[in-house]
Parts: structure tokens; sequence; C-alpha cells
């Protein structure tokens, strides 16, 4: 399995990935599955790759040999906006997909992936889009400015209750990071290396693209704060009625108090 | 679907329940899914129940049934351990699919439901136990000392993060709260009313059953106080390396810093 998320901000994007990879318990390995293609001043475009690991590479690799084949009649460069380079992709998925589908149809392989493309054209505005495997894409909204691929569930709590139309390019990364260490301590299937890329709008580059390793320095530091402060956000929450009873003086009982009756109160009321 | 979640504490155990039931999205209605057994003095059992809708209120009947028929055999109250009361349960769980299976062996109906049991008897510690829809059944440990069954992933991150050996029964059950809240803002098919439940040890009953409305006051002085206190927490984790930068004179810049290079760096450093 795999977990990636993107997220679009008004000063750019974030991308972030796990580099786990498995097929069974007994066959981990670590591959990245975050790909970033940038031309100085024109484009950027990151791609983010969940699903079958031949696939994901036939399809990174064709769109290589398309950059790189001065003959090709398309390739990553040839769109005005994202959303084209999103059906570009789209589509070499799908005829990926197909071969592999013909070649491994006596077993029950799954040979699906699913992608996450975004980045800045110097004709458009950041954006990302999910390409299902199917083929068929969605793009992030103002009112949800994430996409998951891959292990989604664990981490969208925390993405739901901290985004907002103003959140920061880095807190939204911090964000990314900690909905991705959610992910990693509640599945084994989802692992470090964690890749982080910040894209700031209008650049068509990115310095801020890293990758944490299991015990780096930062991703403990995030951690440990995360834990302490979650800890501390958990003491400070409203007591339920029968608990601050028990810290009032008798004068001061609600007589209508009682099981299944809740007042909110603060502790320390 | 549904999410309901159990929490044994040194203390005691912790219920809560959604109340969401649905057979397609315009078929939404409200059951109750938490069903309590109190004998004074003697054991308390609560149930909570996931899955198909018929199935789940038959095992609940059945088990009500044996309790009232004095010629029964075996009922709730025959077993002196909880381990014994979740293999009675498991049995009827069985027997009651199967009947079901038969019926509706035609059509490609889901019959099969999952359960939480846990209580005490006086014979026993208080304990808890899932049982999987095959009738087979694990219990909590001192490592993991929550089961959830339905819905479970949105939920599980702040379960990990937050509960430990020495947490107390009401911190468990806000926990149990915040957890139910996250799953309600993620998945449309688990709802209000929450039903909570904090059983203390040794007391075979319980005065802390409470039910929350989805305007319930309580749940919105929760909501309010905990998304408040993620925002702050999010606003003190360590910086990138290249956010602490910018702050920084220039004389204090690590010339090592550079893309790929993170350092752990407090806001404020």
């Amino acid at each position: 399995m795999t977990y990636c998320v993107a997220i679009q901000s008004g000063d750019g994007l974030v991308f972030c990935s796990d580099s786990r990879t498995n097929a069974g318990p007994d066959l981990l390995s670590s591959y990245s599955k975050m790909h970033t293609f940038a031309f100085s001043g024109d484009r950027m475009v990151v791609i983010l790759s969940a699903g079958n690991l031949a696939t994901t590479q036939a399809v990174i690799s064709r769109i290589e040999a398309e950059l790189e084949d001065p003959g090709a009649e398309i390739s990553l460069k040839s769109f005005r906006k994202m959303v084209e380079v999103a059906g570009y992709i789209a589509s070499i998925s799908r005829e990926v997909q197909e071969q592999a589908r013909l070649a491994v149809s006596d077993s029950s392989i799954d040979i699906s992936a699913s992608f996450i493309v975004g980045g800045q054209t110097q004709f458009s505005k950041p954006a990302i889009h999910l390409i299902y495997p199917a083929g068929n894409f969605i793009s992030a909204s103002a009112e949800t400015p994430y996409l998951q691929i891959g292990e989604s569930k664990y981490g969208k709590p925390i993405l739901d209750r901290i985004l907002g139309p103003t959140t920061s390019l880095e807190d939204a990364a911090r964000c990314a990071l900690v909905s991705m260490d959610s992910t990693i301590r509640a599945n084994a299937t989802v692992g470090p290396p964690i890749e982080i890329l910040v894209y700031e709008a209008g650049t068509f580059e990115s310095d801020h693209h890293i990758k944490l390793a299991e015990h780096d320095p930062y991703l403990n530091a995030i951690r440990h704060a995360w834990n302490e402060a979650l800890q501390s956000a958990f003491s400070g929450l409203p007591l339920f009625a029968w608990e601050d009873l028990s810290c009032s003086s008798v004068g001061e009982v609600d007589d209508q108090d009682g099981p299944g009756t809740v007042t909110p109160l603060n502790r320390g009321h």
C-alpha cells in the first residue's frame, strides 16, 4: 500500500509521499513515489503514484521517454494547462494498464494504479488533479483543498481539521507530515522515508524537496512536539458533568444534573 | 456503516457508539447500537453492534428472550467470566447468521455482523472482546487497550496517540468522543446521536451513560475546544530549516543548510 497527499494553498502546492512498497509481508522495499519534472521559467510538474509498481514505473518511463524523444508528437512540455497535463498522464496510465491487463489476464494480480498530478505552467495557476485507475480525474477545490491516494482514511481527519483557506504553505506541509505520520503509525504497509515537496506559485521550481528517514531529527521533533501538544490539548478539554460535580461545593450542584444530562463545563469552573 | 469503540483502562471500561443506520443513501435512520444488561451486584454486560441491522437485532432479541425465559438452559447470567459471555454471544451470532444466509441465498445481501462485548462479572475483572462475523473473537491487551468495529480507520490515530497505561477513565471517554467526532466528519454513513457509557470497575452498573445529539452543548464544547487546541498545537510545531533561515541574521546561517538538509529548529529559535 501507499499513502500520498497533495494540498493546494493560496501560495502554492504541497506534495507528500511515503516510500514503502510491498508485495506481501515478506517482500517490503523502498521506492520513491514522488516524480518531479521542472523546466525553468516554463513549468513544474510533480507526480505522486500509488498502486501496482510495474504500472506506475511504466507510466513514468513513458513520460520520460517522450520528453527525451525529439520526434515525439506530444510530451509533458506540450500543454498549456495543468488539466491537459493530467489528461495526458491519464491516457498513458490507461494504455499501460490495458497492456498489463492482457499480460496478466489469467491471474488475479491487480495492475491498477492511481496518480496525483500537480504543478504549474507559465500559462496557468498552480493546480492538483487525482487520476483514478480508470483514467478519469478530479481536481481539488476551495472547500476540499487536498487530494489523497492509497491508504487515505487514517490521515484524513487531521487534514479536515487543520486545512483552511488561510493556511500557509509551510503549515500545510506540516499538516501533510502529521497526516503521514498518523498513517505510518496505524498501517504497516505505509512507511518512511517520507518525501515532502513545497512548491511556491510562480517559481516553476522547488528548493524545498526533502526526504525524511525514519529517525530524521526534524521528523522526530515534529512527532515529539505533536504528541506533547495533543496530550496537553486533551487535558484542557471540557469535563463531563459528573466529573465537575465532584469538584463543586454542595451549594453549586445543579439539581437537574444526573445520568443522561450533560452541561458544557470547563475544567476549573 | 457504523463506528463503535471500546476502551479498557485500569479503572474500568469505556464504550462509545454512533447511531446511524443506512441501507443506501436514501434510507438513513437512527438506531442505538449500544445494548446494556446490568444485574445489581452480579454483572454488567454492554454489547456494541455493527453490520446487518436485522442480524444484530435478532442476536439482541435472542439474548433478551433467554434472559426472560425461566426455562432457558443458558443465558447471559449463566457464565462466570466475560470470555464465556463473549463465546455465548458469538454462538448466537453464528446461528442467526446461518439462518439469515439460507434465507437470502439468492441475493447479494450482506447479512454479517460484528460485536464488541464488554463488562464485568463478580467472578472476574472488567474485559472487552471483539466478535468477528465468523464467530471467533479477540480481547484487548495492555499494548492495544481498545477495540473497534465498523468504520474504524478515521478514528484510530487519535486512540493510538492518546491512550496509554495511565489514561484515566474519563480521558479515555473524551478520547473515544474525539475519535467518533473525527469519523463523523470524515464519513457520511456514521452519525449522531453519539452514545458514551463509562463503567467503573466493581460497580456492576453505570450512572454515566449519555446520548449526545448533533448539537448537544457538551459535544459542541468538546469539538470547539479540540479544534482550537489543534490549531494552537500546529502553530507550535518546529519549523522547516528553510523557514528558520529567514528569521536568522546572516551570521547565524548554517553553511551546510540547503535543499534536502533539515535541522530540528523551534519557532523563535
